[in-house]
């Protein structure tokens, strides 16, 4: 029995799981697949709304009005640590128990927090004004840079879950930063697939496909003049894509608030042409950037992955990792860029 | 545009995925996500059932009464191309096309075929009897030793979709082998860890891991002669379950008719314990086997793996690879253990 969160390693493949069983006990009022938010109906007072700041524990970063006191209104995001996190700071246990080299666990350590990216209770991203969509991503990397703070913790992920079936389990729009002792998965085959081409190139291999992609044009959906949004050459969803960086950058942490900004109204414009293209889908956001403390990498480059559940996966997709989708990037990022609001951004 | 299915390498992480423009059109009869099955009111005449075989491409396996002929009533068994196909025997397009070292891409090939598993209607595979559970077992093994006779042919994926959450699209219990020209990621990640720790250890880890499992029994769903069925250790969902072979074994080719019955009738208990316990989930099964044509390896032990759809995997999982569980291992398989039906076969 695992009363306390765990990490567990995969014997074969080196997998890191989490074995969190206090978690079950979460508040969940988004129900069923559709619709994809419950905009109103929910049977209790929202955990993240102005006047519920006592529902939630105490906030480690807010931008509010100034004189405004902690943990009380007058803000317009905060960040606080999850009611039912799936890793603790106190977690016990032995540090990297190894059972005859098969069964390998650490304790559920990290830090999982929430960021509530607006006092109203919307539950759209996209319905959030320019500004509140551009402190999301200041908010981002004001964590980054505190959690890096913890020598314990290695890897923070940084993600967003919009509707139930990509894991959204309340209406209030936010985003979530799990903090971790190691580096997950995901990242670790980034940084050995992007050192590899560097060592065969000397090249970054994103700075490679972004001149690519901009060259050819076929997966581009938008662009402004320091990011760019493509469709992933080889998706695991229909309408996935990639917004990076034009220019070389490992670290989120060194984004500027002007670039921020930038990136902000570039995404958001991405997603209303989603939203539109394909009905409001279900969809997952996450940062990918270098592990916590790192220095600057010249083979890995920060980007964002959008994932819309656009399809079901199955047995190959789950027991092989091999994706198959029926609308092919090309395609989508035609129907995405004809689907694009105006920018609204003043040029240059 | 990719009017023809191709296999696309992710430039940075390597893995591979179908582009398959022309899959959208085939039937889907099970829509939403409850019930599991719809038994009934299929729209049109089910293309697995008796008497529909002109519905299918012919035949490639058939288990039939004798002087029955092929591609007519008279079997229990069937194994068909898939009439819409993800990949495909045919497919065109330049071998390994690579554009500026970082858009890798090859033909659609491919062979995608159904193993129809009973003449009856059934949606339910725990609705077979013992007899036509073990013919599906016995199938595999037939297709993957007809299979690996192609030469283009690297890895036979063997793989059932149960439910319409877990990817099922036809309600009459069928099974499916996706062979694909390269080995893909999951097996790759396998081969490469079981390697690593044989070099460490001169063991194979499956071994390892059954004997621990074993000598433990927290985590044992149940056992036979030569065969083990446990939770898994590091799951991506709760309730996730191994099965493999108690002798060492890297390729399923292998097995024996006795084993195979031996084999199915272990699955199908554990199965119906399941059904059980989670009010019949949507889950996968898929055999991870040897790629095609391997020598037997020290390292590598085939094993099933079962997938029940138990959570809906977010940000955390889709972005970083890290999955949550809120049931821990030892909980579920004591859950399971409970819930298992008698053993119907005899001692021995």
């Amino acid at each position: 029995m695992s009363p306390e969160p765990e990490f567990r390693r995969d014997p074969v493949c080196g997998r890191w799981a989490v074995v969190a069983p206090e978690r079950s006990h979460r508040p969940i009022t988004l129900e069923g697949v559709e619709p994809r938010h419950r905009r109103n109906g929910e049977r209790r007072p929202c955990p993240f709304c102005p006047g519920q700041e006592h529902d939630t524990p105490d906030e480690v970063l807010a931008y509010r009005a100034s004189g405004s006191a902690p943990d009380g209104p007058g803000w317009q995001l905060r960040v606080v640590p999850n009611k039912f996190p799936a890793v603790r700071p106190d977690a016990g246990g032995a540090f990297c128990a190894v059972e005859g080299m098969v069964f390998l666990t650490t304790p559920g350590f990290g830090r999982a927090e929430v960021v509530v990216e607006c006092a109203e209770h919307l539950a759209d991203p996209t319905a959030l004004n320019p500004q509140q969509f551009t402190d999301v991503f200041r908010a981002y990397r004001e964590r980054l840079v505190a959690l890096a703070g913890d020598p314990q913790l290695a890897y923070a992920a940084v993600f967003k879950n919009v509707g139930a079936e990509a894991g959204a389990s309340l209406g209030h729009t936010h985003s979530q930063i799990i903090s971790l002792p190691i580096v997950p998965e995901a990242i670790w085959a980034e940084l050995l697939g992007s050192e590899a081409f560097h060592a065969r190139t000397g090249r970054c291999v994103f700075c490679d496909l972004a001149a690519r992609e901009l060259a050819d044009g076929e997966r581009v959906v938008a662009r402004s003049a320091n990011f760019l949004a493509v469709t992933a050459f080889a998706p695991r969803y229909a309408y996935e894509f990639w917004v990076l960086p034009l220019q070389h950058s490992a670290r989120y942490e060194a984004i500027t608030d002007a670039r921020a900004s930038e990136l902000a109204g570039l995404i958001r414009r991405v997603l209303v042409a989603l939203d539109r293209a394909q009905a409001e889908p279900a969809y997952n956001w996450f940062l990918h950037t270098a592990p916590l403390r790192s220095p600057e990498l010249a083979h890995y480059h920060w980007h964002i992955e959008v994932l819309p559940r656009t399809a079901r996966p199955a047995g190959l997709e789950w027991g092989y990792g091999c994706f198959i989708t029926t609308v092919s990037p090309e395609r989508a990022a035609a129907e995405l860029r004809g689907a694009l609001p105006p920018d609204e951004r003043p040029v240059g």
